[in-house]
């Protein structure tokens, strides 16, 4: 099958991009052809455009995306799960491609695996396929771990799942048991959303919601927090407004210094801090190492996520779906050919994310 | 029974060791009396005594003690592993007793009970029984997790088993599987010596042994290191010695940050690094966080040990005393009386450990 498609190349920091027809000349065996259907921007694509974060370039940025399956090799016959594939499946996949049998895949950290080949981040090359979500076709690798969707989501709830959702599965994974316990997610923004309704799902006792922003503060009840914190106030500030809880767990989704060292001053004794923020160079986060060891303190950074993880936040969401506002999480929608201004309205912050509907 | 026990006691920083009559009329039915029989100066014995650290005063120092049992409550009867216990029995025991049903003993760190009575640590009143080892006796409190000692054991070698190694065998417990897998102990004193030793028998792939003294790191090879690591390295020119290998696990003994900082940047990706070294005040430790992130780094800290970590730590001494040269670890032997000089001893940094023969 010889596809003419589409894609929005990002060439450099500053410059537009660029509408660019490229020409699919079929799949191998182990190669599945998706026709996109949506893509949100994440604000990692966002940290790129501006050139907070550097990728190489040329390339065709976009990887929270979903699409309908229009070709696939013969050696592609179910998903992760076990489940048949059939052309016109509704699918996500992992932000990734790896080889099972790499040293870091074995240590169950597929995602830094060597050679991985990750959607959205990698540079385009005409004679490669299409990688990247701001294109109208994109090609799934030999070791890309698909998942296909319930029908009954919308684009909107789906688009962020292999992404958003699946790293913040993989924080959940890595804190460990959250029944009961009270758990403080820093950052009211996509990320810390979803962790706020994964920690209340996971049986949370209580759900605190960190910002410096009141709105997002209030609005982070809407999925699942019931305890409010000022990002502003003190340890001890804290511990006034709420002197009858003390925090087991926190996943921090700012990567702000600042957070992070107050996340883990007000741990209790024998708390984990899940660092899952970070991803954007910045001055040093100053620990107190004696109060580390003296309360038994961890700390885990966690960067992307494994399939299963990815496998959790479809199931979350097909069950969730409904019980919180997802949708609306998705502020504005554009087409393909209005990337421009759909970055702009990404860059506004007005929304949580932006849509590319196609 | 009536004791006329003695004890060197401890009243502030700067005075002299009183050596104190004391009469102790009987134990209760949880408790046990002990005539104790050798104990090792810790290193936090001397930073209290020079002021490092703060300990309510007066107190009576010392708790890597070992004694004989010389009379027991008639609820006392097995140890904590279940072997029945007789007066003229060699026993350790954990250096804090604790109630079963406090938060914190229900959460698996029983070492930080509401309550917590600490030998070696609690203040000296005339009333209340001894509890520290710079004295004929102790008294073993309900909540003390007892221990026998094979006959087959030194005093030296046992003595420090209830503090030393049993907060070792609680690191490698936090570290995880060991089998197989890169380690490095930062500091070769008296914990990073029991480090090196306990991680060989785990099964570790190589033992790196890291310090600033060439002498302490050589002497490292006899506890099992084979890698040895000079802490003035960087991290690249640690890289260039030992190109091939990369380190899975660090457990730092130093607590100095510059230290601990740098095993952090050693550490492979998906890496932990275990803190047990910072119990002292001291500045900041600087942690690049994107690199926690990216890396996927744990950072886990460990104040004291629970009663099994006790267990395993007996049972490793007693498999491994001949393998590893636990005697020598105690360079120079006082009675009791001689504790001033024995303070003096044990300041000069010419032994691991200074031990105190009754």
């Amino acid at each position: 099958m010889t596809i003419k498609a589409t894609a929005m190349v990002f060439s450099e920091v500053g410059q537009p991009f660029k509408n660019q027809e490229v020409i699919l000349n079929g799949i191998d065996s182990n190669e599945v052809l998706v026709r996109i259907l949506y893509t949100t921007i994440c604000t990692s694509d966002v940290h790129t455009f501006t050139g907070k974060r550097s990728t190489p370039c040329p390339c065709v940025l976009g990887h929270e995306i979903i699409g309908e399956i229009l070709d696939k090799g013969e050696k592609i016959t179910r998903d992760f799960n076990g489940h048949l594939l059939s052309i016109g499946d509704l699918v996500t996949w992992c932000v990734y491609a790896f080889d099972k049998s790499s040293e870091m895949a074995k240590k169950g950290i597929p995602q830094k695996s060597e050679g991985l080949y990750k959607y959205g981040h990698h540079q385009f090359k005409p004679n490669d396929g299409l990688n990247g979500g701001f294109a109208t076709h994109c090609v799934l690798k030999k070791g890309t771990a698909i998942f296909k969707l319930p029908d009954f989501l919308s684009y909107k709830q789906a688009a962020p799942i292999n992404c958003t959702h699946a790293t913040i599965a993989g924080a959940v994974r890595v804190a460990g048991y959250l029944e009961n316990k009270n758990v403080m997610i820093t950052g009211s923004g996509m990320l810390g959303l979803s962790a706020c309704a994964m920690a209340r799902e996971s049986g949370a006792k209580n759900v605190f919601a960190m910002d410096i922003n009141p709105e997002r503060l209030v609005y982070a009840k809407k999925f699942g927090a019931n305890k409010l914190v000022d990002a502003n106030l003190s340890p001890d500030e804290i511990r006034k407004l709420y002197p009858n809880e003390k925090i087991d767990v926190v996943i921090d989704t700012t990567g702000i210094p600042a957070v992070m060292e107050l996340g883990i001053e007000i741990l209790n004794i024998g708390g984990t801090a899940v660092w899952i923020g970070a991803v954007f160079n910045q001055p040093a986060t100053k620990i107190n190492a004696e109060m580390i060891v003296r309360n038994l303190i961890t700390i885990k950074g966690l960067h992307n996520y494994t399939p299963n993880d990815l496998g959790f936040a479809v199931d979350f969401i097909a069950k969730n779906h409904s019980k919180y506002p997802f949708e609306e999480l998705v502020g504005k929608e554009f087409l393909l050919d209005e990337l421009p201004e759909a970055f702009e309205s990404a860059q506004s912050g007005k929304h949580y994310r932006v849509g590319i509907r196609q």
